[in-house]
């Protein structure tokens, strides 16, 4: 067996020598329209996993898809045990991507991957694509330069943009089986100056519905106007009041879990919050940034609670008017999480606040969708530094300490169900629009990080 | 000639007689699905015109399908002249009626009309099909007898629900030829107890829309929540602080031109208040009534003005769930207006109250769809004191003077362009659920209103 170093340089030459490749296997994958929310794409996510399983295969790994919930999207397991006594990886990755509405704000059709300027456009090239994508190509020059150093399992599913019940249910039901060493979560990105991560925590997930309800059916607001209960009114009086005008959520006790980020991370923050915040109303392309007075743009995106709508809808919404008091109106309402909050805890002190806030007409309904709760993750184990070693070689760059803004729900379940130190992490820009319009991914930090992957595989060793 | 009173008896025996035919004529009009807001309907309302025409021509008098705007729905205007020297009446009514959404509320189909429980149920019974037919029967009935004792024009228009331009541009251009002695907005209808009713009041109102920018596209709110404006939440806190708590409207100066009612007026809305706002409730199905705080519930619904939503949109509202901060929201809000606010300073006071509600990262937009002033009638004129005889008799009843809670834009055209008295009532009754599924019409109101009618006509010779 060839050396570790000697494996190392090999296969990173390969990745040099076999860019093209590398790109064109990705674009193929950005082909396949694998949105996981709608029905009528299922068929092209249960294609998108056999062209994983048919990867894995050809790279020489033993591959199985494996449906565990009723019509749900399977998951793509990969396994390697070529190395008797070496340390084992598992690389956690998803194939569904989200939908592409609106449409007609895309520049390019979403599933015709187009290179310009630098980067890949396509849904799906940052989360989770390109991301999988890289740790795949790695694998496979590993393989070609004479076999992984270490033992490996791949993961990819395809319930990740809805929550699905599939993965959570794999990983609790076969937790004993999948003992590993480290889970690499490659569904992260870079900061927005193009710096390496590292997650140091995740922020959970409440996703809630409000359904108010007035009168039983609509009204005419000539006749009732004065005496009526309006239903969006009364939502709109809840959605103003779950927050003050300086942005404090007034759920009470809803901050009392809230842990402090530490002195080193705030010294840090405040050295690159004035050119994060400048790069963060650039790309909401918002008129201001806003949130919540008294604290940092980085600590409100990462280390805070957030509450915000994601959707609303109630009445009559066509072109011209209609002069109705609607008996019925809805919104969905989530809140990102940080740690120690307790999200069945919040759910309550939530649904609590807003009975409070309804007024005496109106009957409200709170629903929860789906909860996650927040991840923190520790960076002084091997795998950790492993990673922020192969990062500084291929990017030429220090790997930052960030808090995510957003949940990856898997992630408590790897941390619950298999125990392995967490490293969370990967090349998704902060300005590459994942979930909106014209996705994209740099070209060069996929190229990058293959050769990041090599080198962190090989540094477990 | 026959004298005035052998001509009213003979005609209100032919009414007695002819009750089937009166209503099966109703009928026949109810079949036509004439939704002025549909484009798809168009030809339905174009048919339901000349179906119009086609009964005054029958009847005997001059008529004509008048296109006032290139694409709108056309008036149709039918005259008689028949009585030199005496008082002209014209007759106001409206063929085109509401749409029908949420159709799986109907108990029958909107358009196939049902007679259960001596009710009348479809899609205009009341508004204005019901109420315009006990007009045109009774002429009939008239014409029958030998002829009505004084000169007669009917004006159907075919855009009251939509507020279109073409009759306000039709009465504006013919005013000077449209002189008359009285006109009859028979649009309006009986109290809650059943009393016939006399308008001296009707609320005006102003349409508006508004819309809210935050980021430039659809955002993700894990990545974003935090740093963001989300135009949702932004909107619910403008829809929110434009009223109070106590159900009070902060728009500044709001409120300053608002008439008070008489002192008469107030006692007998005290007398018949209780009763009134029990039959609310049960109208509206709520669990309580809501309004401004300190004001009966007559005074709310009549002389208080008000504002509501009646739709509102925004960000992901499919099935499940969507981790977005949308871009967009806009909401449709209107308002109740009453003498003597004067709607385009209300506008602008409205416009300024929105931006100062906002919040530093969203960009609103407020839109004017629709304004309408509102409207006062005396009661002590020739022919509101026939309509208040004529009720008497025909219902054996007391008419009550009530204050309209909805608008009827034309009323203002009227009182500008032809300047005559005008007298505002009708047998809808206030339960009748206008503009709402399983509208309705109390049968023996028809008959009694044409009735009344005829007893009104011949009251004015």
């Amino acid at each position: 067996m060839a050396t570790t170093q000697s494996l190392l340089d090999a296969a990173v030459a390969l990745a040099q020598t076999r860019r093209s490749a590398d790109l064109g296997d990705l674009i193929e994958e950005l082909r396949i329209p694998s949105i996981s929310t709608l029905p009528e794409r299922r068929e092209d996510c249960l294609r998108n996993a056999r062209w994983l399983r048919d990867r894995f295969e050809a790279i020489g790994m033993k591959v199985q898809i494996v449906d565990v919930v009723q019509g749900g999207l399977p998951v793509v397991v990969a396994d390697w045990d070529g190395r008797p006594g070496k340390p084992h990886l598992t690389i956690y990755g998803h194939y569904d991507v989200q939908p592409t509405d609106p449409i007609d704000l895309w520049h390019s059709p979403p599933f015709e991957p187009v290179l310009h300027d630098g980067h890949l456009w396509a849904r799906g090239a940052a989360d989770n694509k390109g991301n999988h994508m890289a740790t795949v190509k790695a694998v496979e020059h590993l393989f070609a330069a004479g076999g992984p150093p270490v033992n490996l399992r791949f993961i990819i599913e395809g319930e990740e943009e809805i929550s699905g019940p599939s993965l959570p249910k794999y990983l609790r039901a076969n937790g004993a089986h999948l003992k590993t060493d480290a889970v690499l979560i490659w569904d992260s990105g870079m900061d927005e100056q193009g710096h390496p991560t590292l997650a140091t925590a995740l922020r959970g997930l409440l996703y809630t519905e409000i359904h108010a309800q007035g009168p039983a059916v609509d009204l005419h607001s000539g006749t009732y106007g004065g005496v009526s209960p309006n239903p969006i009114n009364t939502l709109a009086r809840i959605i103003a009041e779950l927050k003050d005008r300086k942005g404090h959520i007034t759920i009470p006790g809803f901050y009392d879990a809230v842990q402090k980020p530490s002195a080193e991370e705030l010294a840090t923050w405040k050295k690159k919050d004035a050119g994060y915040a400048e790069t963060m109303q650039r790309m909401t392309g918002a008129k201001a940034l806003e949130g919540e007075e008294g604290f940092l743009a980085l600590e409100r995106a990462g280390s805070r609670p957030t509450l915000d709508v994601n959707g609303i809808l109630g009445g009559f919404v066509g072109e011209g008017q209609k002069t109705v008091i609607p008996a019925h109106a809805f919104a969905k309402v989530s809140m990102r999480l940080v740690a120690d909050q307790d999200p069945a805890e919040i759910f309550t002190a939530f649904q609590a606040r807003v009975r409070e806030l309804s007024t005496p007409g109106v009957e409200v309904e709170v629903k929860m969708l789906s909860s996650a709760p927040p991840v923190t993750c520790g960076v002084d184990h091997a795998a950790a530094q492993a990673l922020r070693a192969s990062y500084e070689r291929a990017f030429a760059k220090e790997t930052s300490l960030i808090r995510v803004g957003g949940s990856i729900p898997v992630a408590v379940d790897f941390q619950e169900a298999v125990g392995a130190p967490l490293v969370i992490s990967g090349i998704a820009q902060a300005d590459c629009a994942i979930h909106s319009p014209n996705e994209h991914l740099v070209v060069d930090n996929y190229h990058r990080g293959i050769e990041a992957v090599i080198r962190f595989i090989c540094g477990l060793a």
